[in-house]
């Protein structure tokens, strides 16, 4: 193999490459990039057996050929060069020359033969978004999902395709995340569940523009992503999701609205009492025009009073604050609306087009 | 004690005072602030007992006390509320109470008596430089101390005064580090060991302002600076410093001037294929306008040319990369000199005023 490309630009397929580079792994082959040159190409291909992606440059190919070659120490050689043109050459044992400028390295890879294709299926019914709706979706519900093992569809998200809507869950027993957006065109239903892993590592690759589109491709037992130069393919966790629909009321008995910022800030001041291994509630006591939060812990207590618009029942609820904070930092809007029905019920933070829904349920063992 | 505050004030001092704050401490007390408010201040002391600091802000003080409270809770407490007015009020139970906006907290204390006061003896002929002048000396020859116990002076700089000069030594076996500075006045001799971690702290609370003075006194076996607001007091390491002029001589065999942005992103690249565990030394094979340098590693090779100007013998030496590259960021130089003697005799960098000198012993067992 014989190659020369732009050092900037390879380096950017190697950022994007990495992602799915093992750290842990018996397999030293799974450390590598897998390199590929033909036609005008660079084939840049990672695999850690979970998540596969295959990205690509254009570039000056003398000599056709593949190579494996150590992720990090590749990557880290060519992100130090300067930003000039980069021959990569390999000879017949699998050592790799690179050249940039007046810097000369030489490294061991080794055949390409053993690494493990990306078992890319027949691709069929793209559902086509933006990259920033499919990224913005993505951050604003995946902290809900669970980080324990035990139940393994809760360590991933629902997305399900039905009625022109993509609608993407996310939950963890106390909690659920719920994004809906609007999709272009009528997509054939589809209902799968993405591991958490795929979508933080396809967020942090999404370009996050409007105007940028994602191909999504679900399939039997995979999903892949296609956008720009880049093929990502995820397993998908198996199994069916909960039914959350039944959970899902608009009923209330109290409601309020509060500026998202004040509330915001006075749960940060509340949590600054709450050591990690404690787990302690703040106490929402919602009257007319006023809601006081209040906690109290081994470090202090602390009290504060928000103004809010009420309407229904005067209301006493424990909450677990982190639950508050996650979803209120993934609401941009200005005020948000809480509804309640009484202590043991959830608590529904959504806004009138159900963009985004927030379940979470209330502590009650505190309430008297 | 009743105090009425800016948020943005005691912040700005507080974050100073958590400089000397332990954070591994049998003493509980050590944890803490002292907050002591008298006249028209408020005090805030911490001492981790190597190392004092007192710092003070003005403020309406409604009743004089004092109190200790846990650092950690307190700052993360004042850091959180808006900017504005900050009540602090104690009572007889060393409980305080903060009160900001809305926002009220209560947290215990303790009384401030078994607090370590800090020792400050008389203050006598006081050293008096520039902030930005005691920041970039210690920048630029820290990393040059030994991070090993074993050799106590070793682990802290020389500070020598001696015919209007301020010499700052920094060493550990294998390099030293050197920066003399010229004093606007005549002060008297003293020669003292001022411990790394006292002037890691230290750089990071001095504004770095040419404008900005600092007084240093330097006691038998303490030294104080105090500057703005701010007292600093640590101990001092015992024992006589290495005679390190002995050492310094001005006699080369070969002299090469090389630029510095090149010689480093190569030496930058050469470093990527040194893992932690492997010291494999850089090897300087120096000719006429020309140098090479390569690596061997496990990893693979590496091998640049730069060009260069040299002056007296050809030569082959070999160093640890890593310490030419501590030399070179801590130079701001464009190009630097490096004279040598020999593939066993130290190498020196150093300008034409000896504004600097970095001494690195070679690495011989590798040449033949």
């Amino acid at each position: 193999m014989k190659v020369i490309c732009n050092q900037s630009e390879i380096m950017g397929a190697l950022n994007i490459a990495l992602r799915a580079v093992s750290s842990k792994t018996s397999l030293p082959i799974l450390e590598c990039f897998l390199l590929e040159a033909k036609g005008e190409e660079l084939v840049i291909t990672t695999n850690d057996m979970e998540l596969g992606i295959e990205t690509k440059i254009l570039c000056r190919v003398d000599n056709p050929g593949r190579i494996a070659v150590n992720a990090r120490i590749f990557s880290d050689i060519i992100r130090k060069l300067p930003e000039e043109v980069v021959f990569l050459e390999t000879d017949s044992n699998y050592v790799m020359y690179i050249t940039c400028g007046k810097a000369k390295f030489k490294i061991s890879g080794v055949s390409g033969e053993e690494f493990p294709m990306l078992p890319i299926g027949s691709k069929e019914n793209a559902v086509t978004i933006s990259q920033f709706t499919l990224k913005d979706m993505i951050a604003k519900t995946i902290f809900a999902i669970s980080a324990n093992d035990n139940t393994a569809i809760m360590t991933g998200e629902n997305f399900e395709i039905k009625d022109g809507k993509l609608r993407v869950v996310a939950m963890d027993g106390h909690r659920i995340g719920i994004r809906n957006t609007e999709l272009r065109e009528e997509y054939k239903e589809s209902n799968t569940i993405i591991p958490g892993k795929t979508l933080l590592e396809i967020s942090k690759i999404l370009s996050g523009n409007m105007d940028d589109k994602v191909d999504i491709y679900f399939m039997d037992k995979q999903v892949l992503f296609e956008f720009d130069k880049t093929v990502v393919l995820s397993r998908l966790i198996e199994g069916k999701y909960f039914p959350i629909n039944p959970m899902l009321n608009s009923a209330y008995t109290t409601k309020i609205t509060v500026n998202k910022k004040e509330i915001s800030d006075c749960l940060d001041r509340a949590l600054l009492l709450v050591k990690e291994s404690e787990k302690r509630p703040v106490i929402l006591d919602i009257k007319n025009g006023v809601m006081s939060l209040s906690i109290n812990s081994s470090l202090g207590t602390m009290n504060e009073e928000l103004e809010i618009i009420k309407d229904g029942d005067d209301l006493t609820i424990c909450f677990n604050p982190k639950f508050l904070v996650d979803a209120f930092r993934a609401i941009d809007d200005e005020t948000i609306t809480l509804f309640m029905n009484g202590v043991k019920n959830p608590c529904f933070i959504r806004d009138a087009n159900d963009t985004y829904i927030y379940l979470i349920l209330p502590v009650i063992s505190f309430v008297g």
